[in-house]
Formats: C-alpha cells, structure tokens, sequence
C-alpha cells in the first residue's frame, strides 16, 4: 500500500511489536509502504525515540547489507517497580494459603494483563542473553513461559512427568524431587528442541528446586545449554535447594509459616532496567 | 507527556494492542499526551483507517459518557487464508503422523508467530458472541487458549485430569471419553471462574469430543454458558462424536489412514472475516 507517514507510523508499530527481536530490513517497510528509504528511516527515529520514552522497548539499528531494525520489548524501572508492588500487594492475602503451605496464584497467572507484564520483567532481566528457546515443564510454568516466549519471539517447550503419544519419540530425565525426596521423570519431545540451543527455563513457583535441576538436566541431554532460570515466586525453603540462589532469579519471596503470607521481592535486581528519560504521567 | 502526533500515533497503537477489548476512554489519552480531545479523536481517526487497510482489526467507537474506543484485534480473509494455506502445506507431512494415528504438532504449536495468528482467527470466527473466559483442558490445549485469551483480554482457564494441591478447591465431572470408551475425570479450580460467564473452549486437537463434552459439563457445574467450542484440527472420526459437528469450528480436518496424512480444511467458514478494502503488497 501507498502510505502517508500517519499510517506509516501506526503499521510499523504494529508489525514491529507483533515481530520482535527479527531484524526487519529497511527495504521491507520501503517496500511494503511504496516509500523512500530515508522517509522510512525518520519513521523509524520517531518509533525509537517514542519506544523509550514510554518505556516499551529498544528498538535497536542494525548496520550492514543484511541491516535493519529489531525491537526488542522490555520494561522500565518505574513501570516494572509499580507493577511487582502491585502483585506483592495481590499475593499479600491469607486466603491463599492452601495446605501444605502452597499459595493459590492461577488467578493471577491466568490473566493475559498480568502475564504480559511478568513477561517484560523476565525478558529484561534476561535481555544481554542470547536466548533461542524457553522451556517449563507443564502445567503450571505454561503461561509464563508462553508469555515470555513471546515477547522473546522464539519456541517454548513443555517438558512433562509422562509422556503422551503426541509428543512422539521422547527422551527422559529421572531427577529428585526438592521437596518431597522422590525420584522422578521428565520427558521432552526428541523434536522439540534442536542441538546447541541456548535455553531460558521459566517456572511459575521454586520450592526444592527439583524440577528445575531435572530441566538443566533435560538440557544437556539436548546438547544445550542453560541460559538462566526464571521463577515468578520462590517460597521460604528449610535446607539444600537442587539449585543455586545464584543460578535463578525470582520476582517474589512467598512465607507461609503459621498460615501467615508474607510476602517479598525475589532476588532479582534492577541493574538491567533503565529509567524513564523523559517525565512521564 | 507532552506528544506530538507522530509520537502519539505510535504510542496510541502500542497501548491498543496491549489493551484489546477494553474501552479506552477519550480523555484518557488527551491527558496522557496533554492534547486536546479533538485531536486525540483525529488521531484516533487515523487508527480506524490504518488498521482496517491492513486487516490489524476493528477500532470501535463506543458513545456515550462511559464511551471512548475499543480495539479488538481479526483477521481479514485474504491474510487467514494465505496463513491456513501455509499451515496446511506444513502439517501434510507423513513424518508427523504418529503410532496410532496420531500427529505431531508441536513445532507448530510452540510458535509464538503460529500461535498469533491462529489467536486472531478463532478471535474472528466468535467475534460475534460476548466471551468472558477461554476454558482448555491441560496440557496441549493452553497455548492455543492463551493465544485466543490474550486477544480477546479474557482470563483463561485451566482444567485437568488430576487436581494438585495449588489448585485449592476443586468441581469435577466425569466423562466417558469419546476415542476410548473410557471414564475419566476433569477437575477445575472453584476460584478459577465466576458464575455467569461466557466461556469459550479452545483446544488443540477433535478426536471423539470426549474431552470437550466434559469441559461443557464443566462449565453447566460453574453455572456459566458455552459460548462456542473451537479446534485448530480435527481428525477424521468413526462413529458418534460426543459434540455435534454444529457445536464446534475446526480449523483443519486431518486423516492419516493408513499412514499417509491428509489435510483438508476444517467445518470453519469464512462468513465473520472482513475483505481487505484497499489493495495491498
């Protein structure tokens, strides 16, 4: 189409969020709008100069013949601490406490608001990683790991405790489980994670560790490699984890002693957030 | 902040699609750019227009004083069937049909771009009908219905065959599963759905129609509505479904007697899909 820089600037946000972390050549957007490349690339210098002021992301410049642009989504410091105090306020509920001292989050972990913005947060913290897969193991670590993905532009997969015909040829991991000290399994799909990935493990709670030990492990057996390992809350934990605290990071800290919640930021830091540049409402 | 045009387009588009079904109040973006309403409603002109040309979706104008804008994301027709087309030409591969005929889709399934897309079709197809939640059964069914919820700005919702303990309280059904004439027991959260809601069940993959027939069981148990059921495939079924062939979509039909895989189109019709109004690339 033949497009004013009015329209322009409204469909190359789009396709640019819809697309992230791809580098999109000039030519592309030249050609998909029948326009000139410098008109496209002071398009561009306003979708850069608004991306981080509103904090929405980097959209980085990439020189050279196979050049272009790529967005990368993120989260500033400001907006990323407003939301982890409003979940920290959502979590902070007795009502939650279920038996056993486990904390009911499905109502928070299945609205596409919330798991948007954990997304962000996650795909910031792991923002100087080259990352090309996401992994969780079902059901739970699903929607984040999703959500992650997507923002990341790269496959999640979905380790499970049984195999499903489905999944075709498999390979297991037998591991210990944290909490419980029982031995068992994890499976994943041969096809569905290729040699030599560099793979983000994301998991919506950390209690022993046991599964999170079990997917490094799955990992290796891919021939892959861990880039990090990504919780939404982690909770109190008596005695040795299967991982280390440096190893990880999680936004919240969950106690439940005496069916008390109390709950605290993860150990994750802001080093890896910028701030707003310019004032913001 | 004080914004020009040009950055407030870009903003403005960013904000929509984070926030799709969802009235944005006129005044909402005259304070955040500091503009006038007048030409927040001329920006929001170029929107409508913009994203209509390019099949992005519907801005609607609500009246009135609670009114203001609603974004809900679609798909036109030339756009969706160019997609089904590809999927079509991907899934007719005999390397993914499985023992027992079943197929592998993972790789496809695992595709935040695929998953999108997929997302903005079923978006389309009930487009007409109020949804309040997206039901799935664990596990294979969720990033399908995380992709549909994110897009309609709905919760969605996770049944399963076995109730864990963060689950908390739980209702369950049994039913007789359609493919193995076997009973089997679906349980969902109390918390999870408010009575009264619309729900809409999306899952991967029609065999016998066991699974959702359930989910409707489910959802009549939550004193909610079925407000459509929707498969990305269906298989090729001997005998009596336990849903109707009216009740559902289906987004492809796969057979793989005899090992070879054959893929048609799905029950699905192109009726709720807008044509694109302007040419385009």
């Amino acid at each position: 189409m033949k497009a004013k820089r009015s329209a322009r600037l409204v469909d190359m946000t789009r396709y640019l969020m819809e697309n992230p972390n791809t580098v999109v050549p000039l030519t592309f957007f030249a050609n998909r709008y029948d326009s000139a490349k410098s008109s496209i690339s002071e398009d561009l210098t306003i979708l850069r100069k608004t991306f981080m002021e509103t904090g929405t992301g980097v959209l980085e410049t990439i020189p050279g013949a196979a050049g272009g642009s790529m967005f990368m989504p993120g989260i500033q410091k400001h907006e990323a601490s407003l939301f982890i105090d409003e979940v920290q306020s959502a979590l902070a509920d007795n009502s939650r406490v279920l038996p056993g001292g486990y904390v009911y989050m499905n109502d928070l972990l299945n609205r596409p608001s919330i798991l948007r913005q954990i997304g962000r947060i996650i795909a910031t913290l792991y923002s100087d990683k080259k990352i090309d897969a996401v992994l969780t193991v079902a059901t739970k670590g699903i929607p984040v790991a999703q959500s992650v993905a997507t923002l990341l532009n790269v496959p999640f997969v979905i380790a499970r405790h049984d195999s499903r015909i489905t999944d075709g040829s498999t390979i297991s991991v037998n591991y210990i489980s944290g909490s419980q000290k029982r031995i068992e399994k994890m499976v994943l799909s041969k096809r569905s994670l290729p040699a030599n990935s560099n793979v983000l493990i994301v998991d919506d709670f950390l209690r022993g560790g046991g599964s999170a030990d079990g997917l490094c492990s799955l990992i290796k057996e891919f021939d892959s490699e861990v880039a990090g390992i990504a919780f939404v809350a982690e909770r109190d934990y008596e005695g040795q984890r299967k991982i280390s605290e440096d190893d990880y990071t999680s936004l919240f800290k969950i106690d439940t002693n005496d069916g008390d919640i109390k709950v605290d930021l993860g150990n994750f830091t802001y080093d890896n957030f910028s701030e707003v540049t310019k004032e913001e409402e």
